[in-house]
């Protein structure tokens, strides 16, 4: 086993998934969770997730060699204060947050000199939430993102690799800014973007919700799946993430701006330019395996394969 | 058969859907397929898609009781002048144009007193593009909007209904007017900023290709789906339902502005509070059977079946 007692703190998608893979790959010896929400917790001990489960963080943290936050960035401050007295010494600090300059700032100054703080991102998910959403093999050949802070222990590093190796991720590193950067246009844009024409959606006067609902499949209903995504979570994102989003928000409107030119004043050139180079990147995207490859994301697909 | 001769112009992915689906349901005696691409031509005739298959609009419409345009909109103004005098006396003509008040305006003047336009707009397709693309059940449970212009013969535009359902589609009657301020919401608006996000993910200096593309599961590949729709499709779209898209777009970027303002002041409660409203909508699009109810696009679906 190559760690003796695992402890995961947050028992939500990403939490629970961690747990399910850790039990399917026999990584740990022990495994406990924990989670404040004392409804999560009892579906955690009803699916046996872990060996125990607690919402005292505390005592969850004790023993434990490695520790994983998979809460709301938000609260990472707060829980680190909480538990680095507590901890292990020589255990590792990590947690899998989808920012990560601002991880950093919030609990280096909790961390003691005889533990490693490596934190890491799994870049995998659903849109849905609590422990009953995730499942074991939610990372596997999906990036995960270390973003260990300069001075570290390579050895600690190269052991949390090997963890999410084991879960079936591939592993790369990265400052924790460049990782801010990089996730802004990802991740945190896409979800603003959804978030945003959802709403927009909802306020208008012209057209109904009803017809809405009924003609989403003309495009709007990709963009809800996203924007069913856990609302605490990508709150505590932006917040922790302000300048690398305001920056590329600023490029996407500017952007934008051009495209409404553009339309205005009948440039259909610059629209079929635009619209024939975006085309591509999503056969870029299959081809490295970050996507499947299958028409309308294999929606309806009973359908197809009856089909000629 | 409800109809005798049935002539589709344009055998993409909705075109020879169509061809299919009439087919698979005995929808006519004869069914008769046209493309200006002699590579669709062929690959019409290797899939038997038609009895029969030409290059010539006019030699297509001939004898043919409904007659359905499914080309780029911008090409309906010559298509319409070319075919109208050739059309059968009594034959409906329509289309499955994404817009309706602009195809009403580029084929009135075409239409002859003894023909019925009835324009229509099935609000179904995927990114994929070419006659190899399309599959008879692509309308099974989709909206078909009909926009008959005003004071149209009601038992003309009953059998076009028929044939919609025929096909598997519900079907809804609405002013081109409206159609258009409502599929400017639903589908225009989420392609223009899928499209919009993509290219501003390819014009980075800070984050690389390789990386948009790595990185994308955490959310960007989901818009990379609709930005690869038809380029000359989704360019003539634009064009022509300018005012429309030009105001939702404006309502977007206004909504926009304000998040922006909410991040950047730090707006956490507001931040949450649209976050929270959003992730409803998805539930009731899915709800009313527009989506499948399954996390994730059903990505990976393998993998969520083998684990508990």
């Amino acid at each position: 086993m190559p760690f003796n007692q695992i402890t995961i703190i947050g028992m939500g998608l990403i939490g629970s998934s961690i747990a399910r893979a850790i039990a399917e790959n026999e990584v740990a010896s022990r495994l406990v969770g924990c989670d404040n929400n004392p409804d999560h917790c009892d579906t955690a001990r009803a699916l046996q997730l872990c060996d125990l489960i607690t919402s005292d963080p505390n005592e969850a943290v004790k023993g434990a060699d490695l520790i994983i936050l998979a809460t709301p960035v938000g609260s990472y401050g707060p829980l680190g204060k909480l538990i680095c007295p507590n901890m292990k010494a020589g255990a590792i600090l990590t947690d899998v947050g989808s920012v990560k300059a601002s991880v950093v700032k919030s609990l280096s100054p909790h961390m003691r000199a005889d533990c490693h703080l490596i934190p890491g991102h799994p870049v995998a998910g659903t849109e849905q939430s609590g422990p009953e959403a995730g499942f074991a093999g939610l990372f596997t050949g999906r990036w995960c993102i270390l973003t260990p802070p300069e001075g570290s222990d390579a050895t600690q590093t190269a052991k949390l690799e090997k963890f999410w190796q084991a879960l079936g991720s591939k592993v790369e590193q990265m400052t924790p800014e460049h990782h801010d950067m990089v996730l802004a246009i990802t991740s945190h844009l896409p979800h603003l973007i959804a978030y945003n024409i959802v709403g927009t959606a909802r306020h208008l006067e012209e057209v109904t919700k009803s017809e809405v609902i009924k003609y989403s499949a003309g495009g709007f209903r990709d963009f809800t799946r996203i924007a069913a995504s856990d609302p605490t979570m990508w709150r505590d994102v932006f917040l922790n993430n302000k300048e690398a989003v305001l920056e590329m928000l600023g490029r996407f409107s500017e952007d934008l701006t051009a495209l409404q030119r553009s339309i205005r004043y009948d440039e259909g050139d610059k629209l079929f330019e635009l619209f024939d180079r975006t085309r591509r990147i999503r056969r870029q995207i299959i081809e490295a395996g970050q996507e499947e490859d299958i028409p309308d994301f294999g929606r309806d697909l009973g359908r197809h394969l009856d089909d000629k």
